[in-house]
């Protein structure tokens, strides 16, 4: 019989039990939701809603199924229904119910599975804020080394314009920074205290919420109580988070396919991260790059998922909502693993600096510049110069040529009345000068490319303090309630009152 | 070193090897894997490509790696990469590279893996069949014992006109119905054979694709061979299948919740279907009918998951694929789950029939009789008498009443200059009557119910037909390889090749 | 006041009226609306529900309606909600109240707009199959001008084994041919009528549903009334069909893209299927391939639109439903458009057939033939081969060679103890001795791939007589409801009573 | 020939030209489009890659456009492609290309677009915020007429404890005010600069971006070029921050429909916001709930599709961007409609008082004030006491009573040893007693709410002036644009090289 069997005359068929137990997800909460009973339990005493001595067991024996935990002796049990049950029926086997049974006052598991679910994905924030800064470390020391690396610049996938290796480097840099951005708001919106709202109603008990908040180290105390235990856009909001930055990992991960072509050619993986075929002896597959891009997927689906669990709720904690997890999980999961593959990969790729320098003069990536330099030193309008040069292009490509044939094409300008010198038509159409003369803001000019990339990093070491200062909070909450768990189980009650009195 | 590493320099990263392994799904597959070789290896054997003295190791040490799987003492082990490598690799240490060496011929995992996913899918497509037979089944014989339990029926979640408890069955039983079609199609879909397209390209070897057909039970041949590789539908469409599978039990869950609620109250869940609150005693909640609502989304996330790792891939296999099984085999889990559950919460669910009763009389559910009463009796056009039993019903409301006050409806009809003898407009308005005269194709008379609850059986007893028999060519298919890998790994090689010729 | 309006107070606001109107989307539906009411009319009529003397009015009025719209003169309000209002108040104030007030009987909204919208995705269906026809066709078009042209297969987008533009292009023609059959069971889904089952229950009026089947010219009659008004699996499964196929479409728009670069140069498009920059005169850019890969989202998302509307609805008509029809007449638009200009932009295209072949030369793409000569002509286990010739290749890759250097792949053979000699070693890795030997069943050899293509030519013709018989059934019951209306209209009443006693 | 055409040789064909016009999209931000190149011909003056003198004619004539646009004089064409190509065009007609071809100089219609979409979008973040502000007031307003409103309290749909009115109207103002704040957030990803970035590499030509960013009324400068173009992820957000609305919008339209059932009878609609059957006179159906749950699927239908179109692709403008326009302006029209819908909905609904007290009282919810009562005055752990309730409750239940029964309720308490005297049970199983006693934070307790709902009426108020403060400043920025505007367009070139010089 369950602990809420109350009213119940019969128990549940195994089929039941196996589709309502949530036991794979809750397992790894468990140290989560101790953490969450301990702050609990010093709160109803400090409220005097339990007394010390009643503090004594409870605690006691929350700390031992921690360590029978973390050894492997405490294993969640699925017809015990969640990770709740589990440890309240450890608590009371050990305890007895004259105490055990005291530490469900005055909550409901409403609040409880928030309160381990908000401190198990503030963990995993932090965790994948960290992958993710060490890519865009990675992009940003890929960056170091190439400002005067010039490559083609693609639109549509078609030579634009001469760009730098750093310069495209930097915008992967400038988008992700804005992904690490969105992880810490939604750290913001998961970092705060459901504890004390019970069912959905609050309590009529003396509960003092600001005490667990502050055991827990939560930034403040979510206060309404009926809205703590049916939104769920905390879940929804980490969930976008994740799928946004899947979609920016899709771009690198197809850019890393293609440029890995014999085609292109512009990269070559390292051994370590390419694999061969079962068939074709003469392989090197860009799977790390082709999952990633695969698992996209995965993690839109998990935010659909969640979206469509929260349609047509009514408010109130309804069951549906514990389907919140298994999508938030799994993505964390996939984000992480390829935030950290995708460093690995791009650490040890080889990129073909030679091969860039040969696409970039062979297209036509210089013909802005040329229109440009008319706009300038012959005060033509953009739109005409446009066409001039766009005619110069067609007929270029007519008779297979491109602007490598100096004279061809200074005799085609010639026919639309516009006589440069070579020298000067050499100049502009050089894709190294070209990209140094792009000076203006967020351009490809080394020095610009330089000072962005000073700044994203400037950036990427703020928000490396913000996640330590994350980190330090929660240390130091642990700290704390640990300092009155282990003054309560050496029974040094009189330790642990004061200090309760001081929180 | 991997058995595809001839051309690499380096071994994986254990990142690498982390992030490409697809251990954990490709799991339930050893048995499927295995199959496929032995059917390869007969195959190969048969054209001479290997002779039967090779294919007696092949034999005998698959049939051990499948005795090791079934005992436990062959696990995947991750760092080979997949379900594929682990049991070539086996092979190879049982047997020797000249020999387990020879069975990749004429083969790659991108046929392989095909072959194993559709034996696979195959089996978990007829046993989502038989679940959700079972549960349209209960909504029959839900409707046998209510054929003239009249009840509400709603739409827009409001009174609409009196039906029966057994329509509203069959009404889910026809719409199931079409799911189970969904279904059948689906199988038809998977069940052709892709091995023999190896790489993309075909062979150069003298393979007989029509041999491994056979001896795999697949209902033919499939043709292409980059087409075969590149295409993933068959995954799409069955978990389209799924998702509206899903959607539909949302639908039957959602009623399940609000008729148990108080307000309605047409319905009481088994105690061994309804759990209770860790904080309030006399709760009883439907969460085994919100956890299948929430769980649609989980398959609604799987079906978007798959067609977004499709988007955009070019021709050929591209190993974004590998990522076709997580959602596929969680979308089964869930629903083959949900489809149980559902059979039993139904069987076991108790309906007020009383309840049902007084609803129906209480809210002007025959007004629609009333009108239609008027069509026919008094030749009045429908919009006329649809606006005078408007005004009744309107005033009635104002007044607090509805039809059971026969004496004002007979008043506020006269008005309207309608004169209706009370006898006959008890008849009219009783639900009981509505029921019995609508008598139109598909309508809610008893017979008329009757006649489309037969039909339904009939119909789910021939689909039970169509599986079993796919049952069972799956089974013949089984014991043909199993008659020719008994005679090779007892070293009868003749008898063997004489079976072999057979083929 | 609205027709529904006897038991309300008061109006609409005009925001509800705003909120609640479905005349963008129904105004494609008018042609469809209309003809169901002739058919319930004269279906009413043969009932003797209502007089053919009334009919004659409703009939005339219909028909005006029709040569209203389709002048210009008739025209949709958003005032009067929906079509279906819209027709019937036209009606009205034409015919009278006593005559066009008796065209509602014996039917609800929720029925008629299930008719109009299965007449309407009938149509769009036979338009859709018929572009996805003509696309199918370019393909193999392409196929049969290209049986030789030997090109580089890619798996992982890295050169796998020779194939040709043949090979190619027939996989999408087989790929696409499961599309097509797709369209076709959803058509079947759709072709059966819903007429008949009025608001959720069927009616007590006597009336024949077979008579509006057949003047509709559906295949079957819909049998369960709630079903009926409650499913639109329908819908979903054709948004399925769409989706999937779009899938298919970002497929070859991704290939054109690629292929299009100046790295790949296998395609050029055709100046009338590309366009230029605002900024860039030398851009040639493939936007219509770049548009149809970003329009795939636009169909998933009406999909997902779907099956979230229907998730967690209870059984009957809930207004929710109105919903259905925008996501699926945007996806026929998105579809259709695709299709076509996939056509075009194939059918123009001009194929670099001396790049791809020397592509296919460059790059070991004749590994694997290396690799099935040794297990053939050595008889040597092939994953031994696999890892000799593995090793050659690496090594040709760390002196900068390929199998074009004849002399060092011999060197690098021997000391794997293979002795083979150039010209045998010369036909082994020519990429056109490796298509012709590609012999299996499905392969490159150009009489497989001829037969294939054959066969999926075939399959296209049987598929267009499928599609035109589909056709001349619809036309022939507008032909037979025509010739009853005409009869009616021009008062030849006995006439038009024979042509319903036949019905 | 397109503008653009230099390097052509063909014009498109109509389908091309149909399938790659954004006409409609395009057809909400002419103003903005005409905004955003005033702003750029100022910049391109002050910077002297113009002069004054040629600014005159640009100016004038992109007034001249604005107020033919305004007065339908000017209309866009779609074989012009997109607004940009319209508005270029028109000014090249007008001022003649020698003045109108130098517009487009130092720009490219990938920064432009983005500055039109960034301009529409800020308006439609602060529409939608007001109107999701007009929303929670009415929810507030609802609050401060019925803090003492005693009603079930529900989880799972179940009756769970007592709550009032307000107590729920305040959790939804709670939740909708994260959204609030999430439009906010969104608002700030929109509000930068991206012109300037021109193509994708800024430019050689001497610009100043701040100048735009100042005529723009943009808060800041985006500034990598490449980034700028490729990035879509402020469109993501916009379209989550939407759809998490619109999930939230899905949850109180279903309370409406299920508060407005027959069953529940806790509210009525309006007849103004209700609508009726076309067959069934009695019906009052809450379609504009229904709809607005409904159409929660077409939001995140738009989310996802933009999601999709991200999907792998590579960096750098891709046609595929151009899809972002149409989820996004949909997704705004749906919640914006939504929004005002459920404002007018809920402020004329009538909500049945007595019957929510009749409801509190009848279904056991003060259950948990039975329990936490024995375990405040007697002492006894909450587990024991939940099942001593829990035991009462089930008998209760089975003998079909309820708490209303007090003797009963009496007499079982005392066989589990509590002996409670009958006032003191009468005023613990009272639901109003309950309400006050749970003054937890965030608890149902009259003060508490009160509290909240003050709160929330400050933060609503607080939001209200930041909304201002942004439409204070695009309406400054706007005036400073006009004020330069009308000096040129006037002729008074020195005083607008005045204003220029002062930018």
């Amino acid at each position: 019989m369950k602990l809420w069997g109350g009213r119940f005359s019969k128990d549940l068929t195994t089929d039941t039990e196996g589709f309502t137990e949530s036991i794979e997800v809750d397992s790894r909460m468990v140290l989560h939701d101790i953490w969450g009973s301990e702050a609990h339990a010093i709160m109803l005493a400090k409220q005097q809603i339990i007394s010390i001595e009643d503090l004594e067991p409870i605690i006691t024996w929350l700390n031992r199924a921690k360590e029978d935990f973390l050894t492997g002796n405490f294993q969640l049990k699925p017809e015990l229904e969640d990770v709740h049950m589990n440890v309240e029926t450890y608590l009371i086997e050990g305890a007895g119910r004259e105490y055990g049974g005291k530490l469900h006052t005055a909550r409901s598991r409403n609040d409880q599975v928030l309160v381990d679910a908000r401190l198990y994905i503030r963990e995993q924030l932090l965790t994948t804020h960290e992958l993710l800064s060490q890519l865009i470390m990675t992009f940003l020391n890929i960056a170091r080394e190439h400002f005067r690396t010039v490559m083609p610049g693609y639109t549509h996938t078609q030579h634009a314009q001469p760009i730098t290796l750093a310069f495209w480097a930097t915008a992967y840099a400038s988008m992700f920074l804005r992904d690490l951005e969105r992880l810490e708001r939604a750290y913001e919106r998961v970092n705060v205290n459901p504890l004390g709202s019970c069912a959905l109603a609050g309590t009529s008990l003396p509960t003092d919420r600001q005490v667990t908040t502050k055991l827990l180290g939560f930034a403040s105390t979510q206060e309404h109580a009926l809205d703590i235990i049916s939104a769920r856009d905390f879940i929804t909001e980490t969930l976008f988070a994740l799928s946004q930055m899947m979609a920016n990992f899709s771009r690198i991960a197809e850019e890393i396919v293609y440029w890995s072509t014999y085609e292109f050619h512009m990269l070559t993986l390292d051994d370590a991260y390419a694999l061969g075929s079962s068939i074709m002896p003469q392989k090197k597959n860009p799977c790390v790059a082709e999952l990633t891009r695969g698992r996209v997927g995965h993690v839109y689906g998990n935010l659909l998922d969640m979206l469509t669990t929260l349609k047509g709720l009514p408010m109130g904690y309804n069951r549906d909502l514990q389907e919140d997890k298994p999508p938030l999980w799994a993505a964390f999961d996939t984000t992480q693993a390829c935030a950290n593959i995708l460093t690995g990969t791009l650490c040890t790729a080889h990129f073909h600096t030679d091969r860039m320098a040969e696409l970039v003069s062979a297209n036509f990536s210089t013909a802005t510049e040329l229109a440009n330099y008319l706009v300038q030193e012959r005060h033509l309008a953009f739109r005409e110069c446009h066409e001039i040069v766009g005619d110069v292009v067609g007929r270029l490509v007519q008779s297979d040529k491109d602007f490598r044939d100096l004279e061809a094409t200074h005799s085609l300008l010639s026919e639309h009345g516009i006589d440069m010198d070579i020298e000067t038509l050499t100049d502009v159409l050089d894709p190294i000068s070209a990209i140094e003369r792009n000076q203006s803001l967020g351009g490809t000019s080394p020095a610009e490319v330089e000072r962005m990339e000073a700044i994203s990093r400037e950036c990427l070491q703020t928000t490396d303090i913000r996640r330590k200062t994350a980190q330090e909070d929660i240390e130091r909450a642990r700290q704390l309630t640990d300092q009155i768990t282990n003054a309560v189980r050496s029974k040094q009650l009189d330790q642990a009152q004061q200090l309760i009195d001081e929180l």
